[in-house]
């Protein structure tokens, strides 16, 4: 990995969020704007609104002109305060687009003497990076690219974890938790089965995460489908019939992108492509429902979090919380430090009481790998993560970030979200 | 409405739950469990496990044994700590079943002593309190009867609402709150729509609530589509549609039981009934999707909240707690007075700060009746409840329930749920 010169470089920062939402992506955001306005090298600290997308549009925020209350207060708040986006910059499929927008992304750069660059994102959001570090290099603009992490899904590599992660895994299973005890309240002699639907596209780390719902052997979640084992529907039926009869009630926790044995997605519209051209998904839950009802004749109901859980900060978690503006700081530090083209990672400390510190790692061994999960994590039979994956999760979901409450709701913090004035004419 | 004599009556009180739990209807056992452990007329507490039918079953816990710290930590746990049931009893399709269900719950009263029975429930629930208070009349035997109010529905007639209402109704505008954030830092040029699916055969109460999580003119939810309003698909789009063009998102809350306009469900299975012979709905939120992304071309996502809003007492309204509570010891200090035939219901005190206090109505006129959103609590178009609405909803959210935390999960009341000895034959 290049390294730019260790020199004093000044200049303004440029931070922007990408990618879906996560309930701590704004605690990140903070913690960039904090570190920033700490640092003598950074004169100003600017916001790209909507990603990427933004900083082409020479959208930018003036976070400067913020209350530190709301810089404080974003570490409550769900949701991309600066917006976000999915837009990928396409060498491959969109080469003369590609180049385009690359001369545009650098004109904005030097119009508004952007010397340090931050992007908080997942895989493809740190291919985006990457390319932007390797441009400024090639061009020979001085400019420190650092990413930082950012996915409910877990699966980016070379990080112990995600920002994000902690805090849907502890929403998830306080959901299962909960709607466990209703159901089993419910549950008379006929029995009834409840299915739940998580995110997680190819990745089992959010389904996985419920598994600490269970405090009993006997505790629901009783089964987890998992992204990664290929789908099983006579094995998977007995054991719904097994559960049933032996509690009267059975919770089911399925990934969204649960698999079947040919590798083709359980229940996908292939029809409908987001703009990675990954086939959307919908209703694992509902597909599995029918079967269990047809099949088994038993009573089920379905419940699909999407969007509620992966910005569910009324119920985040601390530690993730914590580490999220940890991460922010740290990219902060290392950019002005001389640091390019790293992301920021989580690394575990050792020792009987959880904590954690940040490192760095080469975007080019990240960008578009990703970190599924392990298969001796899961039970033999592929139902139910094991002992090793409680083990790692159980910290990341401990304590409860305190959220201000106004008419009985939460008080989130609004970005006052000042322009900064333009430089340059439209982009073309 | 009979009144037994008002002399002291000295026995055993038996206290059961029914139909779908609520985030607070342990909250009212709680209440119950309190307030007949300080009257010298009460001299056993026993709970009917699975309501009705365990006490058909002669399946009693004795709540006398239970931990006074677990008692009071059932005001923040969700479902029915005692096991709830559907079970009718149905003088008009099966009567001499219904004859012999009731001959044999007299019986259970008899051999246990019970001669205080509270059951908390909604309409079906309330209907089988009636016919046990008409035919303790009927047989001369010393019992009163008061019904506790639980639904989340909010439809029951004669209280000013009913407790596990306001918790609902905080969760999911809360919920609503945060899914907009997060769609509304993802809206870009190209526009998505988020429909939410909540509870709601045929009241829109729930779907109403979402209301409060609206505190600017522009903020979601955009449409609240109400099980009362006959849907029109066209009138509909033509919003979604004007919505996306003004702020690039849409938020759509729907009531699981939306009307077409020959009063027909909107995306009801009618193969299949619940105990009580209702249609059995699902599907609201994606039936809505398939219409908005076809017709409109407009990225469409669902959330499905199902079980999970109504067990959310992580989330839980600290009024709706509390008025829970007090509905429970009400009904206890009711019957002890020598009132049975009875419903304990909420009235709203005047004054500028919300208030209530606990009442009495007669049974008679409250099973079975449904109380629905009034028309006029609407706005003329049908898409949102209006300021009378949420004057009246506003205050019953107010509040957060501590719930204390065990590894980052919240800490529910486990009953140790000891068997009271069965005196007689099993029921045949």
């Amino acid at each position: 990995m290049l390294r730019l010169r260790m020199a004093e470089l000044i200049g303004n920062l440029l931070v922007a969020q990408s990618g879906g939402p996560t309930a701590v992506i704004n605690s990140s955001l903070a913690g960039v704007v904090q570190e920033a306005g700490r640092n003598p090298c950074v004169s100003r600290v600017y916001g790209g609104r909507n990603g990427i997308l933004g900083i082409l549009n020479e959208n930018l925020a003036d976070m400067g002109r913020e209350r530190p209350e709301t810089i404080e207060a974003l570490k409550h708040t769900p949701a991309a305060a600066l917006g976000t986006c999915r837009y990928k910059i396409d060498f491959k499929k969109k080469p003369e687009k590609a180049a385009r927008d690359m001369d545009r992304l650098f004109q904005v750069f030097q119009a508004h003497n952007i010397r340090y660059f931050l992007y908080a994102g997942g895989n493809d959001s740190q291919d985006t990076a990457d390319k932007i570090h390797l441009e400024a290099v090639r061009r020979g603009y001085e400019m420190r690219v650092i990413g930082v992490p950012k996915t409910i899904d877990n699966d980016l590599p070379h990080t112990d974890h995600c920002p994000g992660y902690g805090s849907v895994a502890k929403y998830n299973a306080c959901t299962v938790m909960e709607i466990a005890a209703d159901v089993s309240s419910m549950a008379t002699d006929d029995g009834s089965c409840c299915i739940i639907e998580v995110m997680g596209r190819s990745a089992g780390w959010i389904a996985a995460g419920t598994v600490l719902a269970k405090r009993e052997p006997g505790s629901a979640p009783h089964i987890i489908l998992l992204p990664e084992i290929p789908f099983n529907e006579e094995v998977f039926l007995a054991r719904v019939s097994e559960t049933i009869r032996a509690l009267r009630y059975c919770i089911v926790v399925v990934g969204e992108g649960l698999k079947k044995a040919d590798g083709s997605e359980y229940s996908a519209d292939k029809s409908r492509l987001d703009a990675f051209g990954h086939p959307l998904l919908s209703g694992a839950a509902d597909a599995l429902a029918e079967v269990v009802y047809g099949r088994l004749n038993t009573k089920t109901r379905t419940v699909k979090l999407g969007y509620a859980q992966r910005s569910a900060a009324h119920y985040a978690s601390a530690t993730d919380a914590a580490e999220a503006a940890a991460c922010g700081e740290a990219a902060v530090r290392a950019a002005v430090e001389g640091k390019s083209g790293f992301m920021v990672k989580i690394i575990r400390r050792g020792g009987a009481k959880y904590s954690s510190t940040t490192g760095l790692h080469s975007l080019s061994d990240i960008a578009n790998v990703e970190h599924l999960l392990p298969r001796d994590w899961v039970s033999e039979d592929g139902f139910m993560p094991n002992e090793k994956f409680i083990e790692y999760a159980r910290p990341l979901i401990e304590g409860e970030v305190k959220v201000p409450a106004e008419g009985g709701l939460p008080k989130f913090a609004v970005l006052q979200n000042k322009s900064v004035p333009r430089l340059l004419p439209a982009r073309t």
